[in-house]
């Protein structure tokens, strides 16, 4: 079944908003088991909507369309839909005592303005927005099925949810299915050689990469006979990838790394402290994105200044001196002072030279130092020189700290350490 | 001059991409003074690429397309092109070349599927491409001039502004003139309210806002006679807004709140010192993100833990046993904690309730307490209710702070201070 989707304004046209919802919309239909021909964006132009119209209708069976049903002038949807019929714009009065309602909840009344959005062309089914006033629609325009909702995403989802993807769903022969993985640690040249022949081992599978920086997202799409064929084989050669992979693969599309490293220490009941210096918070912020971090996270020092290396976490000035802030001994100290600070059963550091300044020649721009301090075992410290700009390098250090942090809580062998 | 903006690929009408390219050439072309009409994505399929061009070239003065440029066999923006001119398609031998030493450069043989990108319509003028492989090219389809560029958004942001905007530029009247002013700390509607008036008294100007959480960026829009007289327009109605909204503007397009308060600090020589609970350590990744903050932020302290913020920062027990570690007294202690430990100038804290658990009914999800500690003044606390969920609550927190640091190091007043 083919598919266009249709997204209406000028503050689109005009790139004064990035358009999300026809990707969204484009990736759910896909899901359905959709063709996707065309995307098409317009101005706020009667004319011009009509036209778009007149020409998508007849090349698929579906038309999805958002925004201009605002009550302002220049929301033309519902008029050009009608004009483009030959209908008449009716005021469909079960739609105005809903949004008086709406308003009544709020305390308010309706403003007249809002009467316009039960304007709608006669031959149009409602399509109830549970979350908005605008509500959508649907008509059929040269044969295909064309449904319209508001553009406040918010609203455009539920509708979708609600009302478009449950009319789309049996009129679908769904035949293929998706599994998305996420990973970090390897590059997709790197991911791609390991995976050779994988492809050619489960006929029906397509493999797909795309870079989230500093993750990469694997997709195996698998296309079989029926749904359920298609759901056996993506789980076959997923099965397959994470033999392959290893842990590498992180978790599945609903899953973040921050969240994943903080289950590992919740589900042993171990407690973190984090030293930082070029990374300056973001370890700490990233985990404690996740609710429930307070269980795990006693305390994370942004250590910038020397002074501060030397006050809050003992680091030793002769250190400081001898081997400079960015150094193996500095993190090592750092990772032993928030562990002896805090009494946590695992501490790790980081400093290194973030830039666009401070680097040198022996310790030039992307040089970062880790540090692991644990209960019970010496203190583990480990290099890695990161490409990229200052954004790209603190992003990347965050992340190398936090796959440590989740080795450490496994007990498996740290980066550079030796093989046991 | 009217212009239509079409973007290739089969992952764009998938939805597995969203499109950055079509919003990023709107605005560029808008701000050349371009009509931007339409937008429109197709995937990668011979004749329907025909068809877009075909349906899209009669309407328009310009046609800027991305995408399918590459050197795969779904790649066929050129093969479609060339068809629909009904010309060949020849291979430009000083594309091949270039491709060839750029290769070389990287020590390796170009391989043989590169060649493809070197085949071009007869009539193609090249459009070099000085950081990837691929040439973009231009050619007139019914009269508009169309042209294409890869779809890798540095290499196509590269051709577009050395070769499609010197050639566009000229031959626009531009007569209007954008100014983008960055706020913080009012909504859209108190925005509204202050602002009333000011499209009246200049006329030629219309106002836009546009969110991005929590900060509202204000456009002026001024259309006069000419570019100048529109520059100056735009340059009287912002200094009306400078006035009418004080310093809720904190800076320009390209301006950010973290680099703004940084450049506070440093400007006057002072030194910072941060202690964060609920944030985690938001506001020192905020602030370290703007390189050069290593010569202002001395120490963040990110006390999840109780145990931390006695032992890290000297909060008193009894103050966290009788008024709670989200009390305006514990986040004075944090405060005076994190200047003790390290001397600066300034230090803030933040302590709050981030949710979504760990709400009472005495403090419910969103009770935000800051403290503000200063060299030879008292200490300040203030606290703030700030709506939304988790990642929402945090983040206002963090520009709460930021925006008490900014007040603190200009000396001005305080939130919650007495006025002077």
């Amino acid at each position: 079944m083919k598919a266009a989707i249709l997204t209406l304004g000028t503050e689109l046209t005009r790139g004064e908003l990035v358009d999300q919802n026809g990707a969204w919309l484009a990736d759910e239909l896909t899901s359905l088991g959709l063709d996707v021909l065309a995307q098409l964006t317009v101005d706020d132009d009667r004319e011009r909507i009509k036209r778009a119209l007149g020409g998508l209708a007849p090349e698929v069976d579906v038309v999805v369309a958002t925004g201009g049903l605002g009550p302002t002038s220049d929301d033309l949807t519902a008029e050009s839909v009608a004009s483009l019929l030959g209908e008449p714009l009716i005021r469909h009065h079960d739609v105005i005592d809903r949004i008086q309602q709406l308003w009544r909840s709020r305390g308010r009344e309706m403003p007249p303005s809002n009467a316009k959005q039960a304007d709608l062309p006669e031959s149009a089914q409602i399509l109830p927005n549970p979350v908005g006033t605008a509500p959508g629609f649907r008509v059929t325009i040269e044969g295909a099925d064309a449904f319209f909702m508001p553009g406040v995403p918010r609203e455009m989802r539920r509708i979708f949810t609600d009302s478009v993807a449950p009319a789309l769903a049996p009129r679908v022969s769904r035949r293929s299915h998706q599994i998305h993985l996420r990973t970090f640690g390897r590059s997709e040249s790197d991911l791609a050689d390991a995976l050779t022949g994988v492809e050619e081992a489960y006929p029906g599978v397509t493999l797909g990469y795309r870079a989230h920086f500093p993750e990469i997202e694997l997709k195996v799409l698998a296309r079989a006979g029926d749904e359920l064929a298609s759901e056996r084989l993506a789980a076959e050669a997923a099965a397959e990838l994470h033999r392959r992979l290893g842990d590498t693969i992180f978790g599945d599309r609903d899953d973040t790394f921050p969240g994943v490293v903080g289950r590992e220490l919740r589900d042993r009941g171990l407690t973190l402290a984090l030293a930082e210096s070029c990374t300056g918070g973001l370890v700490g912020a990233k985990l404690t994105s996740v609710p429930g971090s307070s269980d795990f996270l006693l305390l994370d020092a942004v250590v910038y200044a020397n002074s501060a290396k030397e006050k809050v976490l003992g680091v030793r000035q002769e250190t400081l001196r001898g081997h400079g802030a960015v150094s193996a001994e500095t993190a090592a100290q750092m990772a032993e002072g928030a562990r002896r600070l805090t009494d946590a059963d695992l501490a790790v550091s980081i400093t290194g030279v973030a830039g666009p300044g401070g680097g040198t020649d022996e310790k030039p721009v992307g040089t970062v130092y880790f540090g692991v301090a644990r209960a019970g075992a010496r203190t583990h410290t480990f290099l890695r020189n990161l490409p990229g700009d200052r954004g790209r390098i603190r992003e990347l250090a965050a992340y190398v700290a936090m796959e440590a942090i989740r080795r450490a809580a496994r007990g498996e062998r740290l980066p550079g350490a030796p093989k046991a």
